[in-house]
């Protein structure tokens, strides 16, 4: 294990490739922008990451963690168990949220995921999270109450992360949380039946 | 009106930008490379589409006519009225085919729409086809003898958008109509109720 303060600095690091890759896309990720993005010395990012694709990599771990984060502190101030319409506010919320505070975040994943088309060794990295956030996903699903399968857990993820797509790349002022729910509605609704 | 042989050449740069998109990104894109993939002297799309842009909005242009005439044969071949589950396997059946044989046509759309969050004008471009598109599919439900209302098919269209990207960043080898058909059947069950 690596002393905090390298924790720290990976993870400073990470948020800075997050930023650069929602902001400026995947071409502009590059080591140095990424010292840049943090205001770390040139050599910083390099020295802690030494490929490009262990840098990519690093963002979407790091965005996948800060995801789990999010679920797990809005699903903290609710009660089980939650019925179908609690279920389909509290994802929505997440929904609205994602697409337009954590936009930058967001759209930092679809270009990871679209350049994984193009490269079988960051699809693999990423193919990775998908089982671990499914558990995550299943086992929040049971602390809120309810008895959702797990093939049904993973259709209302694949619904939910394609639906941030189409919200993110919207310009953020024109999302509105009636949206949200209305996407979400038809998710839940199609998903649980 | 530009004469046909025209037309025909601009379809052809339109085709060649989407295969250099769908393949290479959007920094692959330039007007040489779409030169080089149409097998045509160097010059000729600089010389149809003056800009990078109006190469950009062409593309975005020809992928929503190319959809657009899937989606008419497709529904050819069915006679109305039809019920949910016959409205469930031609989109399955479309969500399955736009994922694995037009694979790169929808990585194209995908790369614009990305781009196009920091691209403004690309953004104009875009968003002008989404009303002709949601009139072309009410009018499709309509022949199929579908009531669907007209903001119930806005949603199944941002959803099946979506589905489509989740579907088209995955390795076409792991790709099932039946997961196509579990996805469809969610979004169906959810918007139709």
């Amino acid at each position: 294990m690596p002393p905090p303060q390298n924790l720290e600095r990976r993870r400073a690091l990470a948020d800075a490739a997050i930023e650069v890759l929602g902001r400026s896309g995947i071409h502009g990720l590059s080591h140095r922008s990424v010292d840049e993005r943090a205001g770390l010395p040139p050599g910083t990012a390099s020295n802690y990451f030494r490929s490009r694709d262990a840098l990519l990599q690093a963002a979407a771990d790091r965005v996948i963690e800060l995801h789990k984060q999010d679920m797990a502190a809005a699903a903290n101030g609710t009660s089980p168990p939650i019925d179908r319409d609690m279920l389909v506010e509290l994802i929505a919320l997440s929904l609205h949220h994602a697409a337009t505070e954590q936009r930058v975040r967001y759209l930092a994943i679809y270009e990871l995921t679209l350049e994984a088309t193009r490269r079988p060794h960051l699809h693999e990295a990423l193919a990775q999270l998908a089982e671990p956030t499914l558990d995550f996903t299943v086992q929040m699903h049971r602390d809120l109450g309810l008895e959702t399968s797990r093939e049904r857990v993973r259709t209302l993820i694949t619904l939910y992360g394609a639906a941030l797509f189409a919200l993110v790349t919207r310009p953020p002022e024109t999302l509105t949380l009636e949206e949200a729910r209305t996407l979400t509605r038809a998710m839940v609704d199609g998903t649980l039946t």
